[in-house]
């Protein structure tokens, strides 16, 4: 359920309606809009009655959330949710970029990734430290050492770090240097693990199960968001199908899909999603133009040594070549990429 | 197997090589490239040596091609086919767009359509006679009536004529006035119908089956090529998964897969392959993105009193829209799309 | 819409019910069961009025068939159909068994086969001589030579004969031979060839699509059964999914949903729907387990030689064997497969 | 890779195999068969050469696992595992039969549905204390509550416990109540959780994940017993397909494939495979039938008024009816089934 109140509601009549909730055994959640603002219900909300709060003072409507994710919903707010990390946001008109290498491998090797992106002015780092595999016998990630080289570098080249949590052991200590927690395709439906997430309350990238259907996805961030963890960010990596000259399906519909069900921001990720290099940067430009909020991208120096998915790395010049693409494709669908050369900038 | 030769080889060269291929009871295809003239060879190449050719004056190299598909492979022919019809390139820089309603309901009805698009400059109108339907109780086309008004459309528009062929009994008709054939779907692995409609020799539509891989559309247009039938269009219009909240799930990674894979022009079908009309401006943009050289498009002047796919046509005016961005994405992906307003052409 | 009779409604009776169907422009389908008589109707039977019908005499009912199929409902008619092919009947109590190779290579091949399968008591004979493959270059069949074995083979050995048909072309060449016409997984969706196969009123074997639900099999059937030819025979024969290590993924499931959704007989073809000979045995087991009316079953004497599918064909012995535990199954679901060991009969 | 050496070796020269192993930094797994010993050898055992083992005492044979997953394969040892639980066994010639509801509900439904399958010779009961539902405003499980009401079946039913973990935080409380500790679909590729599970070596059921390959499980399976956690039964439980007229599709492919892929025991979830109640019985008699080791079945007596998954359950009149004709079915397949009535046991 929702309560919707002016923007300018007196903090009293907020409080009041936020108490009446606690008092009635729910769970409110307090979520701005542009022109209105939402007061969203979760709980057993079914036992509660439109009448307890049409007559509170500042409320302007009261509506019964028909979808079965609710604070996610586009109903519950009608505005696009942007999330500010640091000063770079995502979800609104700049794309997001979030670009390293699949997998932390050594000091060096993620030093010279992030170097060579910094330059191209990315801001969003990724690179697994934790690395869900499917085989027992193949590279798991690097582990704590994995986290302490990407500490290095968000400290050296002031990016922010988005690196995936496998589970609750290592939690706190991703958390620590992670700006944005990833959550794989594969834990997307560990539910606890999404509520234990969601109570660190840090930005979350949510990535989408092999068979999971939109509304799976939808149904797992509100099990985040239910924990009043609202900066979510979802990202589409390909479906399992029939087809098999690619890795996965990427299921670009998903975008204007979700951007239609939910006010979160969506993003994609290419490599994944078609899983060969040299079909990356195409699927990227597809992915922006179906409306996407920005792209997770695998980049590698040196792609024939990387320990895992090389075949679906781009080199760092194939890479910025795609950036120039997506500078010019931005504003075609509202939206931009600000692109600076910092080597141009000798200082 | 492949015979390449010079392109200015002496024509009395290349007619001894193709006669030694009839005389090996063999079916010779002569493809001219830019560079190159590829001599494809099919039927039992497998008695075929190697040697038999490579002393043949002209002759440069003898290559064993090593798909399943042979005439329609990027290995026969490294420059992208070209189709030309009366003057109006498929496969070449300039985007293709095929547009108009899923059905020839009535002549005003698809008058008053052509008469839109015409005005936009559309060259290529669809409009099905013969609707193949999964239900025998729903409409399924105006057969004879519909080709009629179709070639009324053609003759008082100059609209090129893009319509489905659904059975060998009405073929023929439908060749009269098809500029391009279409093959649907679910004809996709009708391999004697293949056959039949390759004999005609036309420009051929063939869309993607909805559990078909790439490997296997690319077999079924090589069942029309092996007919000596290279003007092949091939239609991605999305394929069956697990995901309910679209129609289909458009696979746009099989625009680049085949773009390698094959010299044939492929084209996405987005009203199919998202089937919610609010979705195809975004998955239009998408596919283009993706590499496309172009779209199948269904616009109806009325959507909601349409008798077939209403709730996935666009409705005039926002496929004006759509056409104005995508005429601004072709430049980012070295395409062209030129558009006419005639009625700001009183004259 | 559906109007039940009484079975001992005096036949004026119910040719005043048939005629009044026929004035109003419909189509009606007698059809018996064990205890009524139901006259569907198919056409435009939304601008029918149950009024129309509900006065007449002996008429019991009249009911609006609410699934998109309607002959083939079990809405339609509660009893199983039972075909009946010269005394051979499929859908009852006895378990239908079809068997022999994937395609008629050869007449002493074909014969081989024909006469162990007779010695074991088999009555349906499979083999393709049209046989429609994903690419041009593979063996496609011996076409009318095949067809003139299998006519020999039916003489000789008084088998009923189950063949392929693949185009109007050949439809009335193989409907001479065929006891039952079979129409592939590829065609399943070819309407208008549904419906000529429909015309000639024979027994029709129809295999389900690779991506076709259940529903749209059942679509296709009512294809069939709207040409007032109402012997028709289901086939499952597996779907694509995404898993890769079988040919295809048998959806057992089908056969109690059709069960229940339909009073057509289904059959399960485990040759093709796990595609490898070690595991067809527990599949067919299984699928009559599941309640299936009977199998098609590959056989071959010489699997590794085979031209087409050897691989997933069973060497005589090992169907003999399987015989047995089929026959040893079919009581515990209300089956029975009797066998007869002519070898043992020598006079 | 394997070593492989004879059952009655002496002791001493096992152990010398093992510390060789351990001393080259590999870990060794003892895996006793019928006619020899195995002993498994699982991490970087590409650096192992095969005549460091080969010449030393009662080795008869190195063997390199060519299948991704090396200790869950058949090549690792030829024998059914046999997994004994209390004098119960799940992997040879009994049929194991898991029942009871979906979800612990409450004390009296729990022991309401125990009472009655102890009454009909079940020995396993399965309930879920969690439950992981893709809604967070769902029935979530009683947790500690529902596995109090379990300890206390256990004991005065003598019934064996198969419930399911979700999370590292509740695993030792539900392992110190479970018998055989659940995995579900949606933690399959849960691969920490795996590992923690594994280590503490009790049997555990591995539900195949919705869009995992049989390739998928056994790795997965592979993670735990790369814990020196050996008995493993692995659960088909139905995949994610296109088709919708079923809840999942039941891909009874597997039995087979994975019989001879590996050599743990594998049963059948046909109440979450089919998901509607009354197609259960068949399915479940079409998993024995293709040669599954047993059953997981929900049953409820008050179906309708279940808290979760009331759909699929049986009641218990409709469940003994299938074990009577799954008592018959056994022997076909090589298996038994024996059925005690407490209740005609007064004494």
């Amino acid at each position: 359920m929702l309560i919707v109140m002016g923007l300018d509601s007196p903090r009293s009549d907020i409080d009041k309606v936020i108490q009446k909730i606690v008092e009635l055994n729910c769970t409110p959640h307090e979520i701005p809009g542009s022109s209105k603002l939402a007061i969203g219900i979760t709980g057993q909300t079914h036992l509660l009655k439109e009448e307890d709060f049409q007559m509170m003072h500042s409320v302007q409507e009261v509506v019964r959330v028909t979808k079965k994710y609710k604070l996610v919903s586009r109903q519950m707010k009608s505005d696009d949710t942007i999330i500010n990390i640091d000063g770079n946001s995502i979800g609104g008109k700049e794309l997001c970029i979030i670009a390293g290498p699949c997998s932390v491998e050594s000091r060096d090797q993620t030093f010279a990734i992030a170097e060579q992106l910094k330059k191209m002015g990315i801001k969003f780092f990724r690179a697994g430290a934790y690395k869900p595999r499917s085989s027992p016998y193949t590279f798991q990630g690097l582990k704590e050492k994995g986290l302490e080289i990407l500490a290095e570098v968000k400290e050296q080249f002031d990016l922010k770090i988005v690196t995936e949590a496998m589970n609750s052991q290592s939690l706190n200590q991703v958390a620590e240097v992670a700006d944005i927690i990833q959550l794989g395709a594969r834990n997307m439906q560990n539910y606890s693990f999404l509520e234990e997430v969601g109570q660190l309350r840090k930005p979350v990238l949510l990535k989408r199960g092999m068979s999971a259907t939109v509304e799976d996805l939808l149904l797992s961030a509100e099990y985040i968001a239910a924990q009043s963890s609202y900066n979510i960010i979802l990202c589409e990596r390909g479906i399992r199908t029939f087809e098999t000259s690619t890795r996965n399906t990427l299921d670009l519909n998903a975008v204007p899909v979700i951007k239609q069900a939910s006010h979160l921001p969506i993003i994609v990720d290419p490599s994944h999603g078609v899983g060969i290099w040299d079909k990356v940067p195409q699927m990227a430009l597809a992915s922006i133009a179906a409306g996407a909020d920005g792209l997770m991208l695998e980049v590698h120096h040196d792609p024939e040594n990387a320990l895992s998915d090389g075949y679906q790395s781009l080199t760092p010049k194939r890479f910025k070549e795609l950036l120039n693409k997506l500078s010019d494709l931005a504003p075609i669908v509202n939206k931009e990429l600000k692109l600076y050369e910092y080597s141009n900038n000798p200082a």
